[in-house]
């Protein structure tokens, strides 16, 4: 199902959210301000999301009945992680509106299918790459792309999870072994000057909107700060964006990584077909957030400001960092948003500080 | 029972908030975003503050069994407005830090308590006024202030509701069968030339911060803009407003409500121990807001900034206003709050939106 360009879905319309993380909470603490109500799907009782909404489902992704249920009980579906499973959206999106659609999700999940598509359907350039289903495959492509090249597995990774850099050809054999036989992309290695990204939405009406260049820095493989605006040329990389999201016929909000080269040329990393951590800065930007956007856009609002007012860094709190709280509630300018997680874990994401730049 | 100068809440604390309309609405939302859990006592179901809330305790405010449970799950307790009946707010106070305490309460909820409050125990300037019990009274209290002169229910009056201006003697005792017998105050009437606000927050530390002045314009006796900040000098009524705040031991977000007269003097008309609708265009000024400035005040957190970075204008949204959603929602620099009420009413605050100010 999907809304006519005339449909705007007004206020008291109840959001599906499947996933039930901090993106689904901030997705739905977004919506409740425009006086819309959330449901959240997910197999986990009173996570980060439910804790904030007004109905919560708890079933597997696989229980389809429960989906449906679900879904016939929303006017509008979409999801906060783009792991949640094709099946479960596509059942959902068969009695409520789905967005972004199925496509979105079949395009993300998978690395092979994401560069392709980039690559061939939205003419954007990504690093060279080839498919990898076995050791002998690897060989081959290692020496198609050279040295050094990085194994991924095509599905489910995340954080750097499912990653391996091959160096030399010594790497070949425990690189594949550390894929435990899961289908695989080789990508070149890209020796970047740093990382972007572009986070922009698009509406029921074809309409488009985009923040300005953001600037991220990874520690652990862990996203650490995105800074917003970054130096450099806002409307090459929007552009990029926006090209891959009209090739989806994409609606809501997509996070689009790129690689900056040492020529200043873009190569896009990937894309992720939701709100996104290097977004975050934007709740006290003084413009529409990205939850709030990508819930105008799902709902067919108009999608409003995206020019931030003042520049703005965003901290993760990693793990142990969230004990720091008392210390950066006190400091000026800076905006803690935490996301009630029970449980503190090493490298989980328990909040994240924005702070308002001189 | 108190927290002390040493504690401070934890993010994962619950707080329990009595009332759940929409000023329970927008502080949860905002406990939410410091990771806090928030647990409503309201006698009806699912209202404006239940449907983003963790917790929902529907019970009278009188079930004293039904207070104590939900005291006992809660790791502060707070009130949305201030006709909570007091035994209520005592009886939760028992189990549970009550903040703002009783003491506000009992100030708050007479206005002729308030008063003699405000101009013997405080210290600062309010209109005359008279106790009126009886016809009788009434007249001797019009001899001695004069008319015209405003007679008031001493309780459970807001938005003009009990309120009679008492214009020529004619006017006494249909003013008096107003009131249907129920204990009044009359006061001065008083020509001013605009009516300001001031939002500040004291900690349980004693700390204090306070938004700049508030121009507030009413239309048929409800609030209709409030312009901050407003001409004039901020810290006259700023500090008349921690006098009250400090004369009370406060703890929390209190708005002053002043007259500003002719030759620039001001008289408090009324405080509200709670957030306010005065102070609703501090959700997007690029400093903490209001909703967020009472969390931390009654979680003994620090106060933060109540800078804010822009001008602000704030419109309420009454009744079939809020019909024109489409049209605010495509308005640049504007903010949409709607507080997810059920049915449309004469009168009944429906959401409001936050301009950005050139």
């Amino acid at each position: 199902m999907t809304l006519t360009e005339q449909t705007m879905l007004p206020p008291g319309s109840t959001i599906g959210i499947l996933g039930g993380g901090q993106l689904g909470r901030m997705l739905s603490l977004a919506a409740s301000r425009l006086g819309f109500q959330c449901h959240i799907f997910d197999p986990k009782w009173a996570g980060p999301a439910s804790k904030v909404s007004r109905f919560e489902t708890n079933a597997e992704y696989s229980d389809i009945e429960a989906v449906l249920n679900f879904a016939k009980n929303c006017d509008v579906v979409t999801y906060e992680f783009e792991n949640v499973p094709n099946l479960t959206a596509k059942t959902a999106g068969s009695v409520a509106p789905l967005y972004p659609g199925a496509r979105a999700l079949d395009v993300a999940q998978d690395r092979l299918t994401e560069k392709t598509f980039i690559q061939n359907e939205a003419k954007v350039p990504v690093a060279r790459f080839e498919p990898v289903n076995s050791v002998h495959d690897l060989r081959r492509a290692t020496k198609k792309l050279g040295l050094p090249a990085v194994l991924k597995t095509r599905r489910l990774g995340y954080d750097g999870k499912g990653q391996y850099i091959i160096k030399t050809e010594g790497d070949i054999e425990p690189a594949w072994d550390a894929m435990q036989n899961a289908p695989a992309i080789l990508e070149q290695f890209i020796a970047f000057k740093r990382e972007i990204s572009v986070i922009a939405a698009r509406g029921v009406t074809g309409e488009t909107a985009a923040y300005p260049l953001i600037e991220n820095v990874h520690k652990n493989h862990i996203l650490h700060t995105s800074t917003c605006p970054a130096q450099g040329d806002d409307g090459r990389a929007q552009g990029l964006a926006i090209q891959i999201m009209s090739a989806l016929n994409y609606i809501g909000v997509m996070a689009t990584e790129f690689f900056e080269l040492g020529d200043g040329s873009l190569i896009v990393n990937e894309i992720a077909p939701r709100v996104h951590n290097s977004g975050h800065w934007t709740q006290d930007a003084g413009c529409i957030d990205q939850f709030e956007l990508h819930i105008r856009a799902i709902t067919g609002w108009p999608l409003g400001s995206t020019q931030p007012k003042h520049k703005m860094e965003m901290t993760n709190l990693i793990g142990d960092d969230v004990k720091n709280w008392e210390t950066l509630a006190a400091e000026t300018h800076c905006f803690v948003h935490l996301y009630g997680k029970n449980d503190i874990k090493h490298g989980r994401k328990m909040g994240h500080i924005n702070r308002i730049m001189r």
